[in-house]
């Protein structure tokens, strides 16, 4: 095997793996990539057999063949050559010569035999989807995934189209961590293939990684499924995630019906408050008190070891009283993602599940369980 | 005690004693900063018995007094402050209220009778330095400095005024840590004191607050010594820092005089070459190989998990061949601060001490110690 490719491009096709291999040692192949020259092509690939990706790149070829080398010595050499074209070839026993410009690298590799399966994508299966709604939809909920690896139906997001009276598709991000929750809903053109109308869970790496994409293509991607897996297809690049197996708590059942106790909230001065309140909060001492009357809301919060912090906030409200108290990181991370210039958060009483949205947009909904008072 | 001061003056005040104040709690009161109101003025205080810091800023002060709180949760709070005057007011039993615009806090303080004796500093004991004079000389020797420390007497930098034979005072600065060593000269106007001719070693924390108070001004500082310390004063800030008790080496001896195999190569590249090669070493093995002959310089690196790398460079030398083998850190921290576009490497033997110059000065050198071939 032997090829010549630009070094910005090969730096470039190495980056993009980065995330993708496996960091632990225990099957030295996941760590690796493989590169396969065929044609005028090198195609570039990385799986740690839940999540992969193969993308394809114009490299002058002259003798086709296939290796695999450590993802991150590689990306780590190419990055420092000089910038001309890199002559990269195999020799005998796995071993691979990086030539460039005065430098030269002989790297030992792992045989490309070994290399798991990657799947072959068929395009009929994929569907077309706006960069800017999925990147949208997963900022607002990703936030919420469960970082508990034993509730694995929860260490990801849950995607469905439902289906609403008038025939209209509703795409719907969930995620939960079981002490908040959070929905996004966006317009999906077309039709829903019967995997979005039955609810998928895409894994928390591949909804990462799939961040990474739609944050540098701002047009529109190929969505789908295959093999119990979900496929995103932007340009020459997929990248294939397996589903989580496993069932999604029933979000509906989950959001309160009942919260007629509205406040409407500046986010930005709001967000300062919480802030500032959060700083007196320890490991194990994380509430904020919200005092909510006719009179406006008092934020504050204490710590035995160190003071108490209080702030008055000026807002309309003519409901009963209501105090709440919260963990100032959930409020943070819903305010963080809500676009609007105020929200509503929506309370039934002291214990019941909270409900915060921006004002005037049915994009994104969260609900935060309160803390004990 | 109350005093009202401006947000961002205060915040400013805090932020530049984070470095000082103890990070380790086995004397809390080194956590704290002491903030004395008297006459116009709110004085910052922050030690850790090594190094201290005391600085003067306009205050509105309503009733003279002093206190000590926490240096990084006060740093904390009133960065989230809105933009407005602060009111700073002391309670019974050290407690401490800060009032901003609607936000309020109670916080736990420490008797300032607690603090550390923090010594008055006499004006004429000081002399005029150019700030950015010491910032070059810290900057080409502080990389240098020992981190082990049970070898206290290499923990910092020495700092020492050599008369030469015109009477001209040369300003030194010398750092090792027993495998390289580096040395800084620069132009001292006026008279010495007596500390300086004899030499004086600088602890490293020291250092890199002088560090900072150099970065961000480029006017005159006053410098000097009292009571065992070394004293830095700018503006209204002094900071004083305790000298290291012990004897530096004969840095001079340490210097070859007979390296007479000198090569001359363009920094950036050789940086560059470096860097590629450094690729390959590991925490075990780090060296890399330079052989130098007629025929240019080949640089050159191996590893026997991953493989190994080498790159020509092309130099005029015309003495005896030479190999010998480096530390590929050592060669780029020179590399760093040499501030002339070549340097001159100058070699007498695979296993005597080498030494790097910038090409046509004598505001610095290095002397590094190769490793067995």
């Amino acid at each position: 095997m032997e090829f010549t490719i630009d070094k910005e491009l090969f730096l470039k096709s190495l980056q993009k793996i980065q995330g993708i291999v496996e960091k632990r040692t225990s099957m030295p192949i996941l760590s690796n990539v493989l590169l396969e020259a065929t044609g005028s092509s090198l195609h570039v690939t990385a799986t740690d057999l839940e999540v992969g990706m193969k993308s394809t790149y114009p490299a002058e070829v002259t003798t086709p063949g296939k290796i695999t080398v450590g993802a991150k010595k590689l990306y780590e050499i190419v990055k420092e050559l000089p910038n001309q074209a890199i002559v990269f070839s195999t020799k005998d026993n796995d071993w691979v010569e990086i030539k460039c410009g005065k430098v030269k690298f002989n790297i030992v590799g792992l045989s490309p035999d070994e290399f798991p399966y990657f799947p072959e994508i068929k395009e009929e299966n994929l569907f077309e989807i706006e960069s800017a709604l999925l990147k949208g939809m997963i900022e607002k909920t990703s936030y919420a995934i469960c970082t508990d690896e034993t509730k694995y139906n929860l260490n990801g997001i849950f995607a469905k189209v439902e289906v609403n009276e008038n025939g209209e598709n509703a795409f719907k991000m969930v995620a939960t961590d079981g002490h908040r929750l959070s929905i996004a809903t966006g317009a999906l053109k077309g039709t829903a293939g019967p995997e979005l109308l039955k609810g998928v869970i895409l894994p928390k790496k591949g909804v990462y990684e799939m961040k990474k994409i739609t944050d540098e293509d701002s047009g529109t991607l190929m969505f789908g499924f295959m093999d119990n897996s979900a496929v995103i297809k932007r340009g020459d690049s997929y990248m294939v995630m397996r589903l989580v197996d496993g069932e999604f708590p029933d979000y509906n059942r989950v959001i309160p019906a009942a919260n007629d106790r509205i406040v409407t909230v500046d986010k930005e001065n709001f967000t300062h408050s919480v802030r500032r309140m959060a700083i007196l909060s320890s490991e194990k001492f994380k509430g904020i008190m919200l005092e909510i009357s006719s009179g406006g809301v008092k934020i504050s919060s204490s710590n035995p070891e160190l003071g108490d912090a209080m702030e008055d906030i000026d807002v309309a409200y003519d409901g009963e009283p209501i105090s709440v108290r919260f963990n100032a990181r959930y409020l943070l991370d819903v305010l963080a993602v809500a676009e609007t210039e105020s929200v509503e958060m929506k309370f039934r009483d002291e214990l019941s599940p909270s409900i915060i949205v921006p004002e005037g947009s049915d994009s994104f909904l969260a609900v935060i369980m309160p803390m004990r008072l």
